[in-house]
């Protein structure tokens, strides 16, 4: 809890993410073979997946705008890794959304609807939205939330992690950087000194624009203990805010400040 | 001079920015007329120009993607606000780049060049590049700089202005939020307790993305000096860096920290 409770928070932490090789059509090929009438402006996707949203049942459902829709990337993909999709995957059929937040991805696709309106289903219609920092769960107007989309751009130290304790001298840092459907990421920077300056660190591997990359660096580390800080740059020169109270909202949704970690060098 | 001086400084404050209405051919429709070779990258202008840089005469010239020259809105501009370009704007001919800088929207054309690298013309390759903290005027490898291409978010505050002095109670406060290339402004939000609480403002007119929009917002001031200050969100959840000693480069290029200004309060 860094500022302040949040209501059925998720642990989520820095290692829920990741990146795969997606094989399926094209929803775009899809949608022109059957053809998208001119009042369409979202594409809602129903998954056979019944869950519980606030103690009713419901099938999950989500939507993007159909200019999304229609980017080449966004597949319904049958296989990942080179491997038919396993049943936690989303077997037989499942949505990917590239630089969406993995919400919008619907597993175990069961129907498609091009439609005027966003998805009424309550995972898009109030959850995964953004609040302004003043509004509660108890005075939230769902309506008006911002609904999240693509990913905001951020980077994380993965080695060493919280709490560790590493030997002084040169230390290698590590770590992953991705964003979303904007400018990808250019630059990746660590700082050993509370952000006074920083270290660039080299880009050791990257894929596809939506895929994380990897960075590492090497940095002289003195005995004590030591806060590591990282931040990334993107090629539009956009960087991430400092402080993750400047980003607060009772969802805990979407933040992006500077990562930090805690560690010992003895 | 907020962090370090910045070798030939150009004074250019908060007001040295606007939109107009400018029309034109499509600089895509050109290309398409005389053919684009498989071997093109980059799109180059050469100005009428004759400029100086660091004491030698140069024509003024720069380039940009050709990605970004063949999307719908890079124009050759004849006419800006329905009227004949004024010779300081540019006549005959210029390019409009929108949601790049203005460097790039060359006046006076006079030669537009396909090409595989980047216009090597020194306002393109060592001028407008943003370099990392460390680096100053003496060590700058001029290639290694990142060129700058589109605006980054910003939001400014236009009234009341730095040291102006107004009454107590409800204030109305206005300014312009703009962005680049990227998600458009979505929401504008004003602080007058150093960012611990922010009132979201009002979007009061807005254009094309492209165009910076008008914000305003009423709040209640109390005697004493005050800061406001103002930052922006776009549509892809990214907002401004707190703070401007985390954007410093030795250019002062690109500075998208919250706008602060300082007012007393009577």
């Amino acid at each position: 809890m860094a500022v302040k409770p949040i209501p059925g928070e998720v642990p989520w932490r820095a290692d829920v993410i990741g990146t795969a090789k997606w094989r399926g059509v094209p929803l775009r090929e899809v949608l022109r073979a059957v053809g998208v009438e001119a009042d369409a402006r979202y594409v809602a996707f129903t998954s056979l997946d019944e869950a519980q949203f606030e103690g009713e049942k419901v099938s999950y459902g989500s939507s993007i705008a159909l200019e999304k829709a229609l980017s080449p990337d966004v597949l319904l993909a049958y296989e990942v890794n080179d491997e038919p999709l396993a049943p936690e995957h989303g077997f037989p059929l499942r949505v990917i959304v590239p630089g969406y937040i993995g919400a919008r991805s619907v597993k175990w696709l069961r129907e498609i609807t091009l439609q005027e309106h966003p998805s009424t289903n309550p995972y898009q219609a109030r959850d995964y939205k953004v609040f302004p920092p003043e509004i509660t769960a108890q005075t939230a107007d769902w309506i008006r939330g911002k609904t999240i989309e693509d990913l905001t751009l951020n980077a994380v130290i993965t080695t060493p992690q919280e709490g560790e304790t590493v030997a002084a001298g040169p230390t290698r840092i590590q770590g992953y950087a991705i964003t979303g459907a904007g400018a990808p990421v250019e630059r990746v920077e660590l700082s050993i000194d509370g952000g006074k300056t920083w270290t660039t660190a080299n880009i050791v591997e990257r894929a596809d624009p939506y895929a994380w990359c990897f960075w590492e660096v090497t940095v002289a580390l003195s005995p004590g203990d030591c806060q590591l800080l990282v931040r990334a740059w993107d090629a539009s020169r956009q960087t991430q805010p400092e402080d993750v109270r400047q980003l607060w909202n009772f969802k805990g949704y979407m933040n992006n400040a500077w990562h930090r970690v805690k560690i010992h060098v003895a």
